[in-house]
């Protein structure tokens, strides 16, 4: 079955242990998550780079078990002891994490997985390495990732999209007030992290953003 | 094919790191790797928790290398989707790792799973889940793993060794001096770091330690 890759949410454990309010009632993450599927988010990527091990497996669990029948897949960051141990649909890897030819062999052809790439050459060793899909960023200036790669901007995107035939999925900075601007880029879709984690109300959020990205 | 335990060396690249001599010669990891099993290891176990993945990796993909046709198996500490990466024989999981169930779905039967125990409790539940072996321990004070710990002593693992029939590795603080002490705890072997990683000569402290250590 063909994943549509409108809207992904980053579910970003270690950048929503900076921003929970402690104690806030129905603040939690998997909460969220619940909600943004409910306002159309279309795939759900679990990172947590700094969480101890056994709890980036409990989330991660629990995590499948609420996307279980939604027909959202849910993408592991990172780890792929993780995405296999709580059965995910896939793997997001960055340029530093497992290679591509690796986890193929891993994972086999029945699960996801998908590169961050920022350049295009990086984006064609993608496709060529039999990856699903990339994440193509930084789309835009962004706090929650630090990181010194270049931003792309509509243009850098745009440039990736054509060289490739896979699925392209712009991040990095994207809300609903600039997904717009990214529309006529091609992307197969948005990644947003904060844009959906900070919001007061999650469903409206993925709502708005789904609104402002149509193609 | 039955694995022999008599002697694990744990290549603790993190420790090595620690102790190494910036720019010595003949001094690097796997070279000690290969000196020791020349001298007698009979397990290789790559511990690398601090290490950057892809350095861990690609000491994992060198060590299999190094080891293929010896017959001394690699485990890898800790890193299920680095055992996998480098098809290594197995993976030794700490209390707070994989747990074994999980580690079992992921690896088959196949493979080799040890469980790092401190009490005859966790060496029992390590048993009923199917681990291959525990590696019981602290069996004396050791420096080279904080930990909090009680000591084991000869008694305590003697304990641990009557009260399971898969096979127990003593591990913490053994080298040539105190390994007499063990020899009548039943153990089916040894697991060094130090004591062969700061040695001059690891292949001599390799044979010194089987020495020690007959049972």
């Amino acid at each position: 079955m063909p994943i549509d890759y409108s809207l992904t949410l980053v579910a970003d454990a270690d950048f929503f242990k900076k921003i929970a309010v402690p104690g806030a009632s129905g603040r939690d993450l998997l909460g969220i998550v619940d909600a943004a599927v409910q306002g159309g988010v279309t795939v759900v990527q679990l990172r947590a780079k700094a969480l101890p091990f056994r709890e980036f497996l409990d989330l991660g669990l629990r995590a499948a078990d609420r996307l279980a029948g939604t027909g959202v897949p849910l993408i592991i960051n990172d780890r792929i002891d993780i995405a296999l141990a709580c059965g995910a649909d896939g793997v997001h890897l960055g340029q530093e994490d497992m290679p591509l030819a690796a986890a193929r062999k891993i994972l086999g052809g029945a699960r996801i997985i998908g590169i961050s790439v920022n350049t295009v050459e990086e984006a064609r060793a993608a496709e060529a390495g039999g990856a699903d899909y990339v994440g193509a960023g930084p789309a835009f200036a962004t706090a929650t990732k630090e990181t010194a790669l270049p931003v792309l901007g509509p243009e850098g995107i745009r440039s990736i999209k054509r060289a490739i035939r896979i699925p392209v999925v712009a991040i990095g900075g994207i809300n609903a007030g600039n997904a717009a601007a990214l529309a006529d880029s091609g992307a197969d879709g948005i990644a947003v992290i904060s844009g959906i984690l900070v919001a007061p109300d999650a469903r409206r959020a993925a709502e708005d953003l789904r609104k402002a990205y149509k193609r």
